[in-house]
């Protein structure tokens, strides 16, 4: 049975959870609890790198799912939207709108959301708590170097096109959710992302175009190309499959989750070939696969591993999918 | 009637409307359109001021009101935040989740957005749109001169207390917003409230500390009171009036709706005795009266004009006014 909060006591108790002022980073002048945070920008040459991501109930995530499954992931989309840009994050905003104050669902989410934070080095310095439908907003901001930034309009035809980690694990538990028996591995996958902060900051001098793979690798490949005026090829035998994948799914369906799955939160970027060896070493940790080449024709061909086209069903995840009329 | 679209249409039809990159401010890098915005920091010894703000239908507006009163409005909530740091916006961020990608709403929206972002030359330069209940968050990000900004904690017992412009107009709308004949005037406050952006860095050196009437005047002076472990004495008589409001109200009633309503957007600040001159010139544009005292004993004593103590109703809005079970 909760008790009943305030929006007072609900910022009270982030603010505990969080930590304020100097605690949190030595660039936090002051943090939740006035009527802006006070930060001390990056020294030396640096841009702000600054997202904001919304997950909403019934949309993104289910009424019954884990509140610190929710707390990590609101937080894990945001930071991999950073992690895209080779930027470095420093500090968070936390927007919340729940149906009722409730401090049970609130320490669960935030058990999910410091945990992420606290291993990034991030600092939460503000935000908001309303009543309405269950919905959360991040704002992450970070740093990078001036001129150092991957950005998705970099890709040069002859260029290499890599994907860290494995594809599809998240759309595999996606379609498993309402059944019982999804593999632990693969739910994990869905429900705390990884985003890749650290290696998304090693491929700076070595990658010319990044984007994280949020709504499915072929649709989010596609913003690189599009904005970098070229087209690809990508080629199925290449993609990288996890063991609980492969386990579970093999041929067109699993092809399918790999290409047209979201929730991922790999990163997919462009590089000069000369960059092979270089990239293999930067990014061993998490693992990195070549799947495919840049071309200076527009459009993107998947090929299968007997050397044929092969078309999926769905490219991905678009969020307004309905017709309304 | 509503075309479909998708969220890339939407993020489109935002960005065409916004301008991106050097087209908005000098000092944005990458605006919308890639995975973060890349920004060049305030140069100087300057901070970074940043606030987050939820505006949810249901709780702080209507189905029905205007798209574009909500636009200005959500902008002008953010904004207000930075006013009471006394620091210079820069860059927003909109997260919006709307329950269909409606062109027409979207359109309305923005009317509303833009025009009080373009008059303060604040840039767009992302953000998030999701399926959703009707939901709009706004990030700001602004700069103020490194140890200038106003904070709550500032107040010395001894001190004049403030406020800008007039107080009630838009409680008095709230209340009248079920009815035919409210003034005009009242309405235009409460639908499109004017951020005290200019007077708020009027203010740095100036000011000890500062606030903004968002949640009613009580409510929120109270706010200064707890961080900087003072009390305070205000007279009614001292209540700034505006015309309209004196028109229709007067005696409990006005006063009511002067210290407990919400939704004014007027800056409350506290300053020393030898700066009333000063004050008074500096703020003579958006005009300012002196409404009370700082005083050493804890506590909000509130005085009518006959010398009386006085005592609210409510002393104002509190987002979670429920008790739930």
């Amino acid at each position: 049975m909760a008790q009943a909060m305030h929006e007072f006591d609900l910022i009270a108790r982030i603010a505990a959870r969080a930590g304020t002022g100097a605690a949190a980073r030595a660039d936090v002048v002051l943090g939740i609890g006035d009527d802006a945070a006070l930060l001390r920008p990056p020294a030396g040459e640096r841009w702000l790198a600054v997202s904001s991501d919304t997950l909403n109930v019934g949309v993104h995530f289910s009424v019954d799912d884990d509140p610190a499954d929710l707390g990590w992931k609101a937080l894990a989309v945001n930071l991999s939207d950073l992690a895209a840009m080779a930027a470095e994050p420093a500090w968070c905003l936390l927007a919340l709108s729940l149906p009722s104050p409730d401090p049970v669902w609130l320490d669960g989410f935030l058990d999910g959301f410091e945990a992420l934070r606290g291993a990034h080095g991030l600092a939460l310095v503000g935000g908001d708590t309303t009543r309405g439908p269950l919905s959360i907003t991040v704002t992450v901001i970070g740093s990078v170097g001036a001129g150092q930034a991957l950005r998705r309009s970099g890709a040069r035809a002859g260029e290499d096109i890599w994907v860290t980690g494995t594809l599809g694990d998240a759309a595999a538990a996606l379609v498993w959710s309402a059944e019982a028996g999804c593999p632990a591995e693969l739910r994990q996958r869905l429900r705390r992302p990884t985003p890749r902060v650290e290696a998304g900051q090693a491929l700076q001098g070595l990658a010319s175009a990044a984007i994280d793979v949020s709504d499915g690798l072929l649709a989010d490949l596609g913003h690189i190309l599009v904005a970098s005026g070229v087209g690809a090829e990508i080629e199925l035998a290449g993609l990288p499959c996890s063991p609980a994948l492969a386990a579970v799914a093999e041929g067109r369906q699993r092809w399918q989750w790999q290409c047209g799955g979201g929730d991922d939160y790999e990163l997919c970027f462009t590089a000069p070939v000369d960059q092979r060896a270089a990239i293999m070493t930067a990014l061993a940790a998490v693992g990195v696969s070549r799947i495919g080449r840049v071309r200076a024709e527009p459009g993107l061909r998947v090929i299968d591993p007997a050397g044929r086209p092969w078309q999926p069903q769905s490219i991905g995840y678009r969020h307004f999918a309905e017709v309304c009329e």
